[in-house]
């Protein structure tokens, strides 16, 4: 009998029910068992308990980014960590970024600050068809996503290392990421973090983008330069940031965004994890592993995703 | 030569241009002439403009409800009039229905709310398959926001006074309103204003929804029984009601809607006329007109859409 050890923070004996419904035959814990672990399924785990494990077959990773896991460096390298991309996260976070660049395009803050005010007073309101959105990322949640806005009307690019096509979107690739965003009304980042796109979104490229043009960051916090942004909003180069994700969460007390009137503070909820749906990817994953199939999603820890 | 006199009361000469441009040929007047008028675009014209008018053989209106026209009655029964259905008005209602119910479905006013309190606190976030929107109209405003929703993901029911079907939803007709709303986690009213719309949304309609359900008015204000809805999110049926049209427009400053915290205000912006499509729609009916063919979406004066 195999053993799954779930090293989940939040409730991981609601997902231990789940797992025995999926893998009935497996032997599904919550505290790390003395004898071997097949099937570790992890989140954020404390230091030291991927490392005490023995035998382990499979790492299976709650979130989509596994730059934690990788600067943990307790996965032995012959260990294929899964990284996580179950329908749940890819409708939410798809949700989510049409919600935020929505709620921007029809001033649905703007409004709410105004009844605040008793104020009646409509605004030009433009048509999605009107604006540009730059979605940086055109894999598992870039492509979604950025096909999505194109259904709401919008005019969509996508720009990606490989240059990946997406229905209904303008691809760029590689070096032209410079041409992606310039002009655009508003840039999407769900990047995963890698040393590559550290830094990528800094002043050179916000000042390429509309005039008065959104930006959000629901990819990692480390893909942008806080202090550019605060510059770039209070020039008016942006209008708004809408920020899901940082480079310390919870976003520290004294951080500037917090107060910045132009600052979105969203507390990493974009694409949250449903148990409800990624334990049957997890489960589908240890199933395939147990075939000899090929396992969907296995980290390529030379890219960092 | 026929003559098309413009009685819009924002920027007449711009809509001006557009028509010369669109239908040379004709006189295009944004003052009452003197000799007769062929074709009439309107607004809301003050009581007198169009009564005095002769010839007029097509009323074009700018707006999709008409009951404003109706009830000022100044249009012979013999002259059609003919409601707004632009691309325009169909892609900003689409995006207005769609920006409310994700920014409500993803909490986005409460984690605003959070922030200025400083608050890093993450909420249980569903997915949009997990919850069921009612839209009341399915016609040339109803079909496609419904549509839209259902791709967003939300469970989507439809009702009409017909019974259309709309796809990707389960549409309802007639006498199976109450079967409709029960249990729906959010309705929409896009119905025109008619007789059988008014009052239509009442307490025992709101209590059919789940508890905590969302209401988004963009049809008509009337169709509202204001009281009942404030009465509903007192007692916490309702969780929010997101207005954009009420009995009285602008909203009176001593209207309860106005200070409550769970009303979202919305000063008729849901789908602004734009010129830029409208026009184009216009030009097309009289054209349609000129050459005996039949014009779109004229006015059935006994059911008022």
């Amino acid at each position: 009998m195999k053993t799954l050890f779930i090293a989940a923070r939040s409730d991981p004996e609601a997902m231990a029910a789940m797992f025995r419904a999926e893998l009935p035959g497996h032997d599904v814990v919550t505290t790390p068992p003395t004898g071997p672990v097949h099937y570790a399924v992890v989140g954020k785990p404390e230091p030291g308990v991927l490392a005490g494990l023995q035998g382990v077959e499979l790492v299976l990773s709650l979130n989509a980014g596994i730059e934690y896991l990788l600067a943990l460096d307790e996965v032995p390298p012959q260990v294929p960590i899964v990284r996580m991309v179950d329908p749940g996260l890819v409708e939410g976070m798809t949700e989510w970024v049409a919600a935020q660049l929505l709620a921007w395009h029809r001033n649905l803050f703007t409004y709410r600050d105004q009844q605040a005010a008793g104020a009646w007073r409509q605004h030009a309101e433009l048509m999605a068809r009107e604006r540009t959105v730059t979605v940086l990322g055109a894999g598992a949640l870039g492509g979604p996503v950025a096909t999505m806005l194109a259904t709401l009307g919008f005019q969509v690019r996508t720009w990606s290392r490989s240059g990946r096509a997406v229905a209904g979107t303008a691809s760029f690739g590689g070096g032209d990421l410079a041409a992606a965003v310039t002009g655009a009304d508003a840039l999407v980042n769900l990047l995963p973090a890698t040393a590559a796109t550290t830094n990528l979104i800094d002043a050179a490229l916000l000042a390429r983008l509309a005039p008065g043009a959104l930006l959000v960051n629901a990819g990692r916090g480390a893909a942008v330069v806080d202090a550019d942004v605060i510059a770039a909003l209070d020039a008016g180069q942006l209008s708004a940031a809408v920020l899901d994700v940082f480079r310390t969460e919870p976003l520290p007390a004294e951080h500037p965004f917090w107060a910045h009137p132009r600052v979105f503070v969203s507390p990493h909820v974009a694409a949250p994890t449903h148990a409800r749906t990624a334990v049957a990817v997890m489960a589908d994953s240890v199933r395939r592993h147990e075939r000899g199939e090929p396992v969907p999603h296995v980290v390529d820890r030379s890219l960092g995703y």
